[in-house]
């Protein structure tokens, strides 16, 4: 009788961006003549830069003509983008990678569901709280239960606390993402070094590396000493090109990363994940990576820089003035994430509540990344300068008495 | 310790059409005077239609532009285009579904994965033989080991045997990959019953449909009464559109579907796939959804059959000439796809290496797609006109004799 995989009967019921959307659109409707301005989804708002649109226009030329269409890709991604990602992201950092170290995806969400899924079943998870959904949800639906969460406070920075027991995988997010704290290169060593002694595997999230402004904080987890070992590196092109409906991503993995069998034995983690893409995902699409490509150009460099010094100033302003009203405020710097706690213990959802129907601005409740994050509010700084700017000053008037 | 989902070292060591194109790579480097022309894997030949071409550049313009950026698109798909493809696909044929029942993504290899995930590890599953084997990789991959094979052999026509033993999930794929054949309606009614009688689930994969040439063999498995309660359907923009390098599908699991938990209860299973999509997916690219919405305008739909024609040509093309030489052939009609029988009981392998060796000429052996394959060779339709009759030309010279 088909019956149902009931790892999946664990997840909530909701999806927290799906919450908040539904909140926000039940808002609108009974309130058509406001204008809700959202801080809260992590969706960019400036278009694709000029050298991304002609590489997707001179890209979709191609698909036209019968001479140079090009039909089902090849699994591990275009070799004229891994070429330029190896440049660009690693070699400019001193981080040596062999082209079939990177996968072309798309979307960091996918990549993170396809390489849990190889580890086993039995694997201890480690995950940080607060932490982003998706690293939870996917390794409930792996049937992996026993997660321990390492707790970032005020009182440690929310850098992720030492595991009290053995854990198998430990993810880590710098910036993170939600609290938009980093991790310094001494962390990231010891982090790399307890995943050696025990034999553990990290996943590392780097996606929002292009807004770290300090030469000393590292971009990717490669630029520690062994890291090849025991790491594998998540690297997105939505928020570094704003690609959130283009969808493209990379994840590299070495292939001196091993995991055991049973039988003791070590097997290449990057041959299965291969192995993997060929069945269940395919190839990125042509265009797409040729987008990703552009973005790679002298001038692709200079144009989504402009865009990130943007969203970064943003990040900046809401900081300031919210430091101004009084609020003891994290990130905002490194990140577009500003982690800002509620006065008075004010319940995440309840702020929530309350910038929603006195302000029209939404956010996201800091507990809905865990329970570490309960009192705590998350806002994005990827709005446009007008929107950040109206949403600061409705904000105020809340709170400014 | 970091240690490997087990159920991956079941997997063969490579994907059928790796191996296909790694043996294809090395005749190239020994022979480089010689053109191979590639009859083996489905990939289409022609370029993108001008409808879709246009729909693309048009919303690559958008996307441009502040006022009508996209970034982060609906979990289910945009509903501009689910609307199409309920009317075009669905009501012309009679069959009523909600907009909530179609989800939209980036390939059906991604879109059977994600489906077969949210039944339970002990469901077992029934393929045919030969398969498409994708199918079998993704339940290997997810633990279901205990896999029962339906064979197609020349004495049934290739219609998948009744299992003999109690199944929970059915592959049906028609019109069908590898052998070209297709499911009657009154087939479609026996497996409907009998998925209802046995609480099983069709998996019924019918990405081939717009090759169907007789109006009274089904497109949707939804043409057949009561199908929505124990079946889910798979459908994809590559073949119809062209779409192998763009990458759209789309799967339909109607709200009447549901699935047993161990307490007896029903879940449905499409607000389970809606949970996982938003985990593990995102949302298809916004310029994708546009092309994918062009291919159903009236321009678009006569634009697509001219390329459907053409390789419909090449499949009967193929198909009289092999017969000419005295070969057995079965598909070519309703289906991009010719199955033949080898002589002199040559092995499918051997059949492979003299096409290859002699003409140049690469398909892909029957019995990669399982035992029931062995002395079988799969041809496709989708090269071009010039190079299927080279090919035809080719296999005469050294079959003539």
């Amino acid at each position: 009788m088909a019956s149902v995989n009931e790892d999946f009967l664990n997840l909530e019921n909701d999806y927290l961006f799906s919450i908040i959307t539904n909140k926000k659109n039940e808002f609108e409707k009974n309130n058509p003549d406001k204008k809700v301005i959202s801080l809260g989804i992590g969706d960019v708002s400036l278009p694709l830069v000029p050298v991304v649109i002609d590489a997707m226009k001179k890209a979709t030329d191609e698909m036209a003509k019968k001479e140079t269409f090009r039909g089902y890709g090849v699994v591990q991604g275009y070799e004229f983008l891994i070429e330029k990602i190896l440049e660009v992201e690693y070699k400019k950092r001193g981080v040596e990678l062999n082209k079939d170290e990177v996968f072309i995806a798309s979307g960091s969400k996918g990549d993170l569901a396809g390489v849990a899924e190889i580890f086993s079943k039995s694997n201890r998870v480690a995950l940080m709280d607060p932490v982003y959904p998706a690293y939870r949800d996917v390794n409930i639906m792996l049937g992996r239960n026993d997660i321990v969460y390492l707790k970032g406070t005020e009182e440690n920075g929310f850098i992720p606390e030492i595991p009290k027991e053995h854990v198998d995988i430990i993810y880590l997010c710098s910036p993170n993402n939600p609290t938009g704290t980093v991790l310094t290169k001494e962390q990231l060593e010891f982090w790399v070094k307890y995943a050696k002694e025990n034999n553990a595997v990290i996943f590392f999230d780097s996606v929002y590396e292009v807004f770290i402004d300090d030469e000393n904080i590292p971009h990717s987890i490669y630029e520690i000493e062994g890291a090849k070992e025991v790491a594998v590196e998540f690297r997105s092109f939505s928020k570094l090109a704003g690609f959130t409906g283009v969808r493209c991503s990379f994840v590299v993995i070495p292939k001196e990363l091993k995991l055991y069998t049973k039988s003791g034995e070590k097997v290449e983690l990057n041959s299965l994940f291969k192995r993997r893409q060929s069945v269940k995902y395919g190839a990125a699409p042509y265009i797409t990576q040729r987008a990703a490509e552009a973005v790679y150009s002298d001038e692709g460099q200079k144009e989504i820089r402009e865009n990130i010094k943007y969203y970064k100033e943003n990040a900046k302003f809401i900081k300031q003035e919210l430091e101004k009203l009084g609020f003891i405020v994290y990130g905002g710097e490194h990140s577009p994430y500003i982690w800002l706690k509620t006065k008075n213990n004010m319940k995440s959802w309840d702020f929530f509540d309350k910038l929603l129907n006195e302000a029209g601005v939404v956010g996201t409740p800091g507990v809905g990344f865990g329970s570490a994050g309960e009192g705590f509010f998350r806002l994005t700084a990827f709005s446009s300068k007008e929107d950040t700017k109206e949403a600061i000053n409705r904000i105020r008037n809340i709170f400014k008495k």
